[in-house]
């Protein structure tokens, strides 16, 4: 789940050296991992000192944390709880919201890398389990509010139950995240399957 | 998706050293994960040398390919091809097929952990992917062989794409694993959600 829209993928300066070292982690976990992250080399290739790095996170689970939370900010699903722009279905936003998560453009694909990564390794450091837990929660809840919207312009089928719905609909997300990342589909059938699905499952 | 049968699970002796060799990089990887898997200590502790290890496997990549078909052997899906048991619909020998891979016993989460770690190791690790991609071709074709038997005998409902049914039913499971294993979802509530889009989704 790439948790940034495209929109905000335009290359910004950060505003200071807390933006700078969580850009340097974001891309650092993408690239290699975050069982490849160094405290050090975030710092370096940030431009800031080790000390000031642990200033800002206190740790490198802070790090891991804040990094999490940075890929997240601007989600292609988080503008669902305003709901739909002018002219738009529910249903439409919700798909073109879900549909976000998969893209191939540099910015969607490594913060979905950081996503997958952070959760793979909540499998093995117990610290991030309550931050993935969390960030998942966020999501469904979001996804939750654009069903709503739906439902209640009739663009959405009555009699969906809108927390299940959500829950199935992120993880199934997650899981053509997974495939699309470790190649075992391309990005445009991903995008194809979930566009069945929701059809499927949701449309009126 | 833990592609091992808890049935296969009982604490059976390895026949050899390569299989003592395949048991003891399965545990490393579910306590581990791929990237803490040192090869010396996989020869260690499957008490051989590690160059018999070299010897069966040729080089790292090699073990971590073979601990992978390891895990996939008695998939919980694999005797879908084989029609349904005596008295069972297809729709329910698929189901509990599908249930069967969300499980706390240690020997479907240990595979269970094996595949999600092989997968999302492939992210970075581009040796990984084309074996990731031919298991998940694999087990999909398992379950359309499922799907077409529940549609033969009237148990899932007329009209179902197999093809398109199975990659999204096991791109589904695959997402429930990792939410289950990184703590964000109980195993009882992932299996319930399973349940419930299984029956939405196929039942006649």
């Amino acid at each position: 789940m790439a948790r940034r829209s495209p929109a905000a993928g335009t290359a910004t300066e950060p505003e200071n050296s807390r933006g700078a070292i969580l850009q340097a982690a974001a891309r650092t976990i993408a690239r290699h991992g975050v069982r490849g992250l160094k405290v050090d080399d975030v710092a370096a290739a940030a431009g800031v000192s080790t000390p000031l790095l642990y200033y800002h996170f206190a740790s490198r689970a802070g790090l891991v944390k804040a990094t999490l939370e940075y890929a997240s900010i601007e989600a292609p699903s988080s503008a669902l709880p305003e709901g739909p722009p002018e002219g738009e279905t529910g249903y439409r936003a919700l798909e073109r919201a879900l549909l976000a998560e998969l893209d191939d453009t540099d910015q969607v694909r490594d913060n979905a890398v950081v996503w997958g990564e952070v959760a793979a390794s909540a499998v093995f450091e117990d610290d991030l389990r309550a931050d993935v837990k969390e960030a998942v929660e966020i999501w469904r809840e979001e996804v939750v509010q654009g069903i709503r919207a739906g439902l209640a312009d009739g663009s959405i089928r009555a009699g969906i139950d809108p927390e299940q719905t959500a829950e199935l609909l992120t993880t199934l997300v997650d899981g053509l995240c997974t495939r699309w990342l470790s190649g075992s589909v391309t990005v445009d059938r991903a995008r194809e399957l979930l566009a069945a699905d929701l059809k499927h499952r949701l449309s009126a």
